[in-house]
């Protein structure tokens, strides 16, 4: 196992009827005037805007608030938001909503001590400090609830690019499962594909990190199982609590331990195709991309791709492994190939040029160009 | 899965080497003069002392020591070192050593504070601040270096209590395996059947924990793996590796996810035996009573036993599994009966009566006399 440093402070809430603690939350942190940042108002169909506001309200925290913000989040929406953040003095910022909205609250948290948010991108700023982050989660995909990270997307230069810093872990995070049964079931698989990613760029790391890889065997099983019932019972609330745990987990440093960083090849090849088609899940994508890339890497380090496809899949050859995967994302009625994702194949090469922009991509993988045209060819 | 907080702000600095790090994290929390905490000088054979200090001396942090801890730590030794530590007006505790040495460290750290320390044992102060704690781990067992709780023996009552408080979780805890290298395999073995009995103090709580479960079956499967793999080469750094972080994550909050807080009968037993016996090792008093506590409660839950005698031991009726665990331990040179720990059939009724202090005991188990009575014979 590599040395490693692990540390994650966010305090999470979870369960039913958990998000009427935000407010004694948010009071005990000191907080009195907060931004509130959402989407595009499902919050007020499935009712957790008026828990969160019934709750800050009981404690006498007042709001302003952003709405608007789209998946694949934008620079753009994000500096607007700075801005509003300046005039109206807020204390700390407020995230409902998913992976998107919490990406947005970290930089704008970050951005608003920055002379330009996007060098925090680009690491021409360091981030010193930041407001503090309060989020209620209302789907489990990204992880983003219990980590460091944002993604955002500089739409005038097509750059997916993201940060990391302590400052951003949120302070605490409310997650009640029950807020996702409404949801449509393409988005819940969206949001397991995603997971599974975020595990599988750890997985193929280290084969010496057994303790790490035994919890991932476990998480990944785990995940397909609560999927598939979901499919068919989208109010299953076992399900539902387990499945949001484990993406909460995915991405939250425990299945990284020992891992050398991973290889986030498959996560730089997805952003660049979403940066160009911001349309496209980014859940979706990855589960177009890894397969491929399982197929073309499993030469380089056959043990652990062999783990992989027995522990998961209970097969024992990487090509089955592969063919289960496929065959599950295909049954929860997602994209298997790039083609079926409505990527046209002339648009390959500007692909693999916005992926380029560093002259390897993956901790593991190192791709040169060729490596990544030829596995775009193979997820075609 | 049941509703859940979780909070562990403790940062990890693992791996060969990391010790050196240790007076920076310190300087960069504004430490000037800690108060090290150890046991009986096996640091001093071990090399730890050295870079300890070394590294202490380096970031110009001077250092106060107290020597002698021991195995089932005491009141009076706690009360001693408080005394000391406001004498010597330190700003920190530094614990080298094992979970003896970290139990005691928290509770000097919280006492230093109260009136007297055993109210936070009592319940009759609360504690409401402590002292920064760091520590250097050198054998895996408690998980005190990644938790809140202490435990703690008044020896004048022959009381073995535990607190836990937020204020104690360590600031910052280094994991350097290969100063475990040198352990004797009996303490190695102690240690994993404590890891162990961590997660299984959970493992039967919830049968809807499922991501949960499906870790801590993970998890017990390699703590036997990488302990039988130590019973042969003492000095397997992958093993070692992975056992001391297997048994940091058993009692880190992960583990009992979703799982109502737990049982801890086996764990309150123990305590009554080593409270009448502190020669007794902990981990070693867990293998005999868990076992015991299996075949005793299966009943009650049959479907989670039945998955743990299936998913951690290979087996398909509970019996077998226990049988499995009990040759294991075997194998360990460890004891499997309380007669084995050399405890006279006489002393039970006095181990009954130390147990029961509450009505009843177990969160799940919920026994009353006649089932520790019942229990105890069933281990004798």
């Amino acid at each position: 196992m590599e040395s490693f440093s692990f540390y994650n402070p966010t305090k999470v809430q979870f369960g039913v009827g958990m998000i009427r603690k935000l407010g004694s939350e948010m009071m005990n942190a000191g907080v009195k005037h907060c931004l509130l940042i959402a989407g595009r108002g499902s919050i007020k169909q499935n009712g957790v805007y008026n828990q969160v506001m019934e709750s800050l309200s009981g404690c006498s925290i007042s709001v302003s608030e952003v709405w608007g913000v789209q998946a694949n989040p934008t620079l753009n929406k994000v500096k607007e938001i700075i801005s509003f953040a300046k005039e109206k003095q807020v204390d700390a910022i407020l995230a409902v909503g998913g992976g998107s909205v919490i990406d947005t609250a970290k930089s704008v948290a970050a951005g608003v001590y920055l002379n330009d948010v996007w060098n925090a991108f680009t690491d021409v700023e360091k981030i010193t400090q930041a407001l503090p982050i309060f989020t209620v989660l209302t789907i489990s995909a990204s992880g983003s609830e219990l980590n460091s990270n944002a993604v955002i997307t500089n739409t005038d230069k097509l750059q997916k690019w993201s940060f990391t810093s302590q400052h951003v872990f949120p302070k605490v995070t409310f997650i009640d499962p029950t807020v996702q049964c409404s949801l449509p079931f393409k988005l819940t698989a969206n949001g397991a594909i995603d997971a599974m990613s975020h595990i599988m760029e750890y997985y193929f790391s280290n084969n010496k990190a057994l303790s790490t890889l035994c919890i991932n065997d476990a998480l990944l099983k785990n995940i397909v199982k609560m999927t598939d019932i979901l499919q068919h019972n989208p109010s299953d609330l076992v399900a539902r609590s387990n499945l949001a745990w484990s993406a909460s987990l995915a991405l939250s440093g425990i299945t990284g331990i020992g891992m050398r960083g991973g290889d986030w090849a498959c996560h730089q090849i997805e952003h660049a195709i979403s940066a160009l088609h911001p349309d496209i899940a980014h859940g979706e994508g990855l589960g177009v991309i890894f397969p491929a890339w399982v197929e073309y890497m499993s030469e380089k380090n056959p043990s652990l791709f062999l783990r992989w496809a027995k522990n998961v899949w209970g097969e024992d050859k990487v090509a089955l492994g592969v063919r289960r995967a496929r065959d599950k994302i295909d049954s929860w009625g997602m994209a298997t190939s790039l083609r079926d994702l409505g990527i046209k194949e002339n648009e390959l090469s500007e692909i693999a040029k916005l992926i380029m922009h560093d002259s390897e991509v993956g901790g593991i993988s190192k791709f040169r160009s060729h490596d990544i045209e030829a596995l775009l060819m193979l997820a075609y």
